[in-house]
């Protein structure tokens, strides 16, 4: 059996994703996709809409064979370490190939452009630290340096002012860095832009648009449209159980008990904090009632709203940098959810894995980064600050992989 | 003017409050009562009902001239340390005399009770240690021992198997112990024990009793017989506004996400965690979706409720071992609320207090034992978790002592 792999968050899982799915499925005529999905907490930074049981049904549901959990260290960190976690993981578990989304659609020139930036690192690093100086936010700083060292290529180049552009390349590099014997293809990312709004005459809107329909007064009705039914069932069986969705705007109170509960000395110790960003982040906790006029308060030039908010995920979820700097790769496999097909091609190479297959993480006590996914999962429910998500402390301990 | 020292915790202020307090007026012949209060949590490691201020307001509308805060590192210690932050700030006031209630009434009995266990002290402690070593908690393992080391006397000694003679015996002891100038008064306790529920038919009941009442359906009327008329307002005033009162039972989803939060290395590092009492709280807060279920599961002969209570409390504040053991005596006097002969009474003493006088909090930043007081306020709106509670964050910056 061949297997596809592909990175995934599916927040929640809609018709791009389909179409991501499928055009990989037919692009690398695979028998199996393989979906490695970020846990409760997702690489912007944030809670998820739904946990992660939710989403994996929602991905086996349209096809999926396979989901495996993308460990909290890896899915939460900065684009490079999260591919590099998720294309190790896809390597591990012996796919032929992973296919990524982007919005340049042609391989060929993320090989140029990793080629070109590794060929020039030097001055590359250089301009970006020139460009950090004068105060500019770092994603800022990488495009403007990228445009300096590539602007005597001849060659097909990615534009890397893309979100999904970006992420490719850090696929492409993650492949490079760890050897890894996965080949890479990309598909052209169709229609919605990542910050469009769900328009009613369209089948295909962004996973931002959907959020932002789901947090308004609409009805689930309204995005009927975007989701497959079996997206829009669970969602729906969500909302009646858990009452309410994932987000900043619902774990405020919380977040903010959390960060008015430590010095700033100590905020300083979590995660991704930095150049004085918890006084700030201190300081506008004793301000501000809500998340949004919170973050206003907070943003700045020189951070970028996602990098802070990775910042809150790690503040919350009592991550620390020694944490951080602990982890280099996965150390184990933890799938969520399986189609029969992925048990089948799960049992075939089970005997080969280089890694611990986790199916009870109560026989893996000991293991840090998986102690870490547990802890976190049980945070995002009772961030939620609902009855049924009360219940659902511990589920990690008795969940077994959803078999469907 | 002659000033009276009381200490309180006034949760709610009711009818056996303002008899303490009237009593104390006459026996001590005072022009003033100044009440030493704890802040927003209490001695037996809880949250308070209601607010500092709005417990200040009700002291002050019943006769109370001056509201002093006890600071958190006090008001949620044991009662030898709990005593004598109250005793110190009662004599830095130049208090003439404090008053306590107890079970005991007469004031010659707590001398010699003092006195005896001064004499006999090698002897109570390795009773103390020896009836510990046979898994029996620390209040029984000190009455019994008290029974050996007094059952030669002739004198009138305090029976220790009771609350508030317990309370009073450290009262004692801490005025011997910092040499204080103020003289030590008792009055008979009436009525209600500690732990009795509110009777229709009476006009004092215990603040438990009230308690019951207050978080049962029972409607704020239902009590009205056992508290001063100004108490039932500030009560009514405060459910309106806050829909909730403070209580374990209310925190419950927020302590137990602190609880989850961090490791039981970490669990063990909060003031008065001990004896792998971490493991049992962690696991216990996995399991256990109530306050009450959680903590039965976690109750042992070897601590008592409260014990374990003001562990929960130091866990929720993020108050560790290492700040318990750096504070002494407290390091300010802290207003809440005063009546005009409260603030004569203060101006007239003013240039000779022995530590400063504070009315904001903001010109002390560097001071830690109120950085501590703020903290803990803003934790306590938190865990109320109301809008309206929310607001309130920061209060400690606003709020100036309510003159009435």
């Amino acid at each position: 059996m061949k297997a596809t792999g592909i990175v995934v968050e599916y927040n929640p899982f809609h018709n791009g994703h389909l179409h991501h799915l499928n055009q990989s499925r037919i692009k690398t005529n695979s028998d199996i996709i393989i979906a490695v999905m970020s846990g409760n907490f997702l690489q912007r930074g944030e809670p998820a809409l739904v946990d992660k049981w939710t989403r994996a049904k929602m991905a086996i549901s349209a096809g999926v064979d396979l989901v495996i959990e993308l460990p909290y260290a890896f899915a939460t960190a900065q684009a490079s370490d999260f591919a590099k976690g998720a294309i190790f993981l896809l390597d591990a578990l012996k796919c032929e190939a992973f296919c990524f989304g982007s919005e340049e659609g042609s391989l060929e020139a993320f090989h140029h452009t990793y080629h070109l930036l590794s060929t020039k690192k030097e001055e590359y690093n250089t301009a970006i630290s020139n460009f950090m100086k004068q105060g500019i936010s770092y994603p800022k700083a990488l495009n403007e340096s990228y445009k300096v060292v590539s602007e005597d290529s001849s060659l097909p180049l990615v534009d890397l002012s893309k979100p999904n552009n970006i992420l490719g390349y850090h696929y492409i590099e993650a492949a490079y860095r760890l050897h890894a014997s996965i080949r890479s293809e990309t598909i052209h990312r169709v229609v919605a832009n990542y910050h469009d709004e769900a328009k009613p005459s369209e089948t295909i809107a962004s996973a931002t648009g959907i959020r932002k329909v789901l947090f308004g007064e609409l009805d689930l009705s309204a995005i009927q449209n975007f989701l497959p039914i079996t997206s829009l069932d669970e969602l729906s069986r969500w909302k009646s159980t858990f009452q309410s969705f994932g987000s900043w705007e619902r774990f405020w109170p919380i977040l903010r008990l959390i960060i008015l509960r430590h010095s700033k000395e100590r905020l300083a110790t979590f995660a991704e904090v930095t150049e004085g960003m918890e006084n700030a982040i201190w300081n506008a906790a004793v301000k501000k009632d809500t998340f949004q006029t919170f973050m206003e308060q907070i943003k700045s030039k020189r951070f970028t709203w996602t990098r802070i908010q990775r910042m809150l995920t790690h503040i919350y979820n009592d991550f620390t940098w020694e944490q951080l700097k602990s982890f280099d790769l996965p150390t184990y496999i933890r799938p969520l959810a399986m189609s029969k097909n992925g048990q089948a091609y799960l049992q075939s190479i089970k005997k080969d894995l280089p890694l611990p297959l986790v199916s009870r993480v109560a026989a893996y006590k000991d293991n840090d980064m998986l102690a870490l996914d547990v802890k976190t999962a049980n945070l995002y429910y009772l961030g939620l600050q609902s009855t049924y998500a009360q219940k659902m402390i511990g589920s990690d301990y008795r969940i077994t992989p959803i078999i469907h």
